[in-house]
């Protein structure tokens, strides 16, 4: 989570880390994903305390990958409901390399929990790079490459 | 990091996130992609607390992404290397997927810090998802589908 304190990373991975590195948080966009929408169902699922998750939520919201909306069951009160916005849906690729690399290698022993399913073909899709044709590219030919003149060139860099 | 009162989380994204699920950890590992070793080279680049430095190098050589060697530079005393072993090589995906989220969604004013380069044709590299013959799949083409009988079926699921 972003702290007032500290001053806003340079480095594209932290500053993503600050969106959804909390573990309760990548479970709640998980579910976000899986197409869950309103509290008690995000509560039920990730058995999670509801003080924490109000919290989770309303951090997620500020950080512009859910969008909160009101909707009221007929004969009940006022309730909320929560939403991917275009950066929370983005964030499926982000999931996705996360969960492939814990199946590798921090499996259990029981297999993965979930598939990653093209449902056009209805065969598996895997993360991987991809050149400007959308063509497969090997991870080892991929190095990260600081821009010239950018913060990698300074001191410090993080 | 992972605590030892919880129980280890069935979903894998929850897994990954054990490992480095920390801006610091990701910083560590990003600079270790990008080649370095040594303590000092971390410690100057970062501008960590050497305690927290010392910390971080040690979870993520207990979480098995990183390797500590032994090295003595002529005429001084024996220091600790870190190198990153297969899993940690196989991190690249992550930080990359985190890295382009962040380049899109959480830009900087002065652009991008790093770029994706692909060695062999010198062209930049996207993360995505790919089918069994390597070609692109559209992210709106993939869902997370939950493997029948595993946790995802259950009441809870975190």
């Amino acid at each position: 989570m972003s702290t007032t304190t500290e001053p806003r990373p340079t480095c594209s991975i932290a500053r993503t880390l600050e969106v959804i590195g909390d573990r309760w948080s990548v479970l709640i966009l998980r579910e976000a994903h899986r197409g869950r929408t309103r509290f008690a169902d995000f509560r039920d699922v990730l058995g999670i305390a509801p003080n924490i998750l109000t919290n989770r939520l309303a951090a997620l919201v500020e950080a512009g990958v859910l969008e909160k909306r009101e909707y009221r069951p007929e004969g009940e009160r006022t309730r909320s409901s929560y939403h991917l916005t275009p950066a929370g849906v983005d964030l499926k690729l982000v999931l996705a390399a996360l969960q492939q690399w814990g199946d590798v290698h921090e499996p259990r022993k029981e297999g993965p929990t979930v598939l990653r399913r093209n449902t056009r073909t209805g065969g598996l899709a895997t993360v991987g790079f991809l050149d400007e044709n959308g063509n497969a590219v090997p991870d080892r030919d991929v190095t990260f490459e600081p821009v010239p003149g950018g913060p990698a060139d300074r001191l410090i860099w993080r």
